[in-house]
């Protein structure tokens, strides 16, 4: 069993899915809304997306049909209140 | 070639590694020392070491006998400069 703040840095630890996340904080967008602008295809960005749905940083709208995501920041908070203990180095 | 933001959170991915540097963000330490209260062999411990150092977040003092382990916070800057970005939400 994995602990959630090592599933969330495990996330993050790729440069696509940050880049997901910081267009997903700007407000919600569908799958193919998301694929475009990485040049990458819908099931590639669907594997990404799985991910960080995994870890608590996405949330999906499966009623509405576009399906929309949405970034979750809850788990972020976990990362911030780690790194913050490291900050007077 | 891996960026060192995401080289960073995937060498912070794992509990044994985040505790190993909690130890040294209090004092520098052997690989023996820090072998001690994970009940985990020398080898197993010096691989985690080889990941942190990786990703520069411990140096290590070749030249002096007992070659003692730092903690290096530069990368944790960067971890947490990008968190910043989403405290808002």
């Amino acid at each position: 069993m994995i602990d959630s703040l090592s599933s969330t840095l495990a996330a993050l630890a790729d440069p696509t899915r940050r880049a997901i996340l910081a267009r997903l904080s700007r407000g919600a967008l569908s799958v193919t809304e998301l694929a475009e602008p990485f040049d990458m295809s819908v099931p590639a960005v669907s594997k990404h997306l799985k991910v960080l749905e995994h870890a608590g940083l996405i949330t999906r709208d499966r009623a509405a049909q576009w399906r929309p995501c949405e970034l979750h920041a809850g788990p972020l908070k976990e990362v911030a209140h780690w790194v913050d203990e490291y900050r007077r180095f």
